[in-house]
């Protein structure tokens, strides 16, 4: 039996939940990966902060830069979240060939290929499989498994508090504030939602696996992102009549013209094995020529399943520190191939308020046509002054869709485009 | 660019995708992970067999020795199937300390405890992605991501053949025979179905699924199995209208008081995730204390797919041998820790055909409650000579509805016991 002295950064859930497992079930980790994990410093930004967890008086630290630097810690585990000082702290491990394990998906969006670089030349492993789905393993199967596989689509559900509001406002037939007020309450968002509602924490994740199924770097800055906030419960319910649900999708596709990663809520058609997930649930789903279609789903955020995470990661790397390895990275990145967001083409649903008077409809048709955008289907709600208009397109460029919407905006007979949302079809 | 020389063995359809891999995407495969693969041998029995791809005709050998032995043969691909000489090649490419990828989940079922040592003991990797699941990567997950978690079940469809014919069974209301005939005429099964209808294939993949699931080896012929030959479409019809689906489900189990694996006919709740799994597609199902409920599913044979995962793992492979590594095992497996499968509860669907005179009901309530079974519903078909009576009981070992089925064979009210079937459920 091995033991290995762990460093701990940060101590909230996750930290907590890792710190209880370390203790409670080092016999089962022992047993199963023949490792013994000694935590010997946990750090954390504030002593006297009330912690949901009990851990030897004697380790707990403010002074972070004791737990990467001290000489008894062989393996630092990073779980404050954010840039800095996280950033700073797992650079100077990896620097000092120390490997780290962390759970950070914003650090790993935005400084993930050089931090690679830096565990790649110190002969560590930089390991992240928490950082995206919480407990369900997708980093390694991306980055191993399926290293050989030319991957074209990444569509993932892979923010667990927008996913249960969505599927809250669908259910329930409430408005975005209701629900919204209800998750924080249960404690499924946090008081300031914004990094998950505004579609921050997908970005990042969106990020970190289009660079992996894709073998190009992609940084959480360049994802295309838009959030939750402003949907209407009517879309949600119209979205159903016309057999979509409606999902904070990221989607990833590579084809020969380039890389295109983005976040935004999008009608996912009903039979879509993603319609189906619900709640805080995440699942992810591959397409790539010669693996067909792929899916993996489970608890995508807690405490519980991210710490297993970590954990898996742990062992990998104490595996390696033991073998005396100098770890090879495990993906190569090339240079970003990103297509200008503008040439993406998407299906698109809109809602307009129309004025439901002779040749409103041409009208309205002819301005998608000047655009080259062909409409896939019209329904209209109402009559007289009131109408609806309900227009799924067909595949068009974003700036086609722009300029359509900009004259529609500029034509009296549309009251106004009260919803304009993407629609996800493999055809696009 | 580093090139790794690789001698496959087996002209197969997974052989044959994999040839044509590593020709036609060497491009991709190198920029993802940096290794070029040479094959500089293909073994197979045959010279003179008609093969479905094309190689260099110099590459071909029916002498498998030379291709372990070649010493510009760095890693060994066995996709030969069977036992023999499937075994000793393998163990003798390890022993010479070359790491092997194999798809032979019979071998690694029969033999892999003491293969894995093999290898261990001459520090090289066997790794076995392509053995369970296809291209679905589960192998790596459970060895590594969740090597931190007690995980308590597995369950999984892991033979896309018998599900194709449980699907068609289940859609069309056709009989087993009729689906068989149609499944071996689309490709869907062999022309000998044995191993697939009859369990054995699923149970090898069980075996492997548990023994990394649970960190305990279970050996293939340790698996408790039963085929689908013997399902009437009766049963199919009568499950659906319980709320159920037939399912040839394999089921691991691990608690304080052992482990336990088996592969049968089951009937699964319609709202279960594994009952939606239709025709060749495979899903695993995995629970745990902290990481709760996962899910894996995609494709679970053919060429394309599998070939993915055996490329995965020869890249893992290729990066060991580049990085000098001597690979550490990836997981220790404890002794045995098998149940007396006479132990194991389960509910249990049952279909009697009885002679409807007053008292057989309650006789045959008294049987199942002298063996301490009882019975969650029933219900009646028919009346007269020819009734039906459809039982679900709760949970009961397999030792007392052995004995509560022999007396009811021997009851005279019974006409017959037309069907009994496991039923999943996970409050057993």
């Amino acid at each position: 039996m091995s033991t290995i002295g762990v460093g701990i950064l940060g101590g909230g859930t996750v930290g907590g939940s890792l710190s209880k497992r370390l203790l409670d079930e080092q016999d089962v980790i022992a047993l199963k990966s023949g490792i013994t994990f000694e935590v010997r410093r946990v750090g954390v930004r504030d002593l006297n902060k009330e912690r949901g967890f009990t851990t030897n008086e004697g380790l707990l630290t403010d002074d972070l830069d004791r737990v990467v630097d001290d000489p008894n810690i062989q393996l630092v585990v990073e779980l404050m979240g954010g840039l800095e000082p996280a950033g700073t702290l797992v650079e100077r491990a990896l620097a000092a060939g120390k490997p780290v394990v962390t759970a950070n998906k914003e650090l790993m969006a935005a400084r993930g290929f050089d931090l690679l670089k830096v565990a790649g030349a110190s002969g560590v492993s930089l390991l992240f499989e928490a950082a995206v789905g919480g407990g369900i393993p997708i980093i390694r199967p991306l980055s191993q498994s399926l290293a050989g596989e030319k991957i074209t689509t990444v569509l993932g559900i892979i923010n667990g508090t927008t996913n249960y509001i969505l599927t809250n406002m669908s259910d329930a037939g409430l408005d975005y504030a209701d629900v919204l007020a209800e998750a924080q309450a249960l404690g499924f968002a946090e008081a300031d939602p914004t990094a998950d509602v505004g579609g921050g924490d997908a970005a990042s994740k969106a990020a970190i696996l289009a660079s992996l199924a894709f073998g190009t770097w992609v940084a959480g800055d360049q994802v295309y992102r838009e959030g939750i906030e402003g949907l209407d419960g009517a879309d949600i319910a119209f979205a159903r009549q016309l057999g979509y649900v409606i999902k904070l999708l990221a989607v990833g596709e590579s084809s020969d013209r380039g890389v295109c990663v983005r976040v935004h809520p999008t009608l996912v058609a009903k039979d879509h094995p993603l319609a189906s997930v619900r709640g805080p649930q995440n699942a992810i789903f591959l397409e790539g020529p010669a693996i067909g279609q792929l899916m993996f789903s489970g608890p995508g955020a807690g405490g519980e399943p991210t710490a297993t995470a970590v954990l898996g990661d742990m062992i990998d790397a104490a595996r390696e520190l033991l073998a005396g390895t100098a770890a090879t990275p495990k993906v190569q990145f090339q240079p970003s191939r990103l297509i200008d967001f503008a040439d993406v083409a998407t299906s698109w649903y809109l809602r307009l308020e129309v004025d439901d008077s002779p040749g409103v409809l041409a009208t309205v048709a002819g301005m998608f046509g000047q655009h080259g955008i062909s409409i896939g289907s019209v329904w209209q709600e109402g009559r007289g002054h009131d109408a609806t208009l309900l227009i799924v397109t067909h595949a068009a460029p974003e700036r086609e869709m722009r300029a359509a919407l900009a004259d529609l905006e500029g034509y009296g007979g549309v009251t106004q485009v009260a919803a304009a949302i993407r629609v996800y079809s493999d055809d696009a």
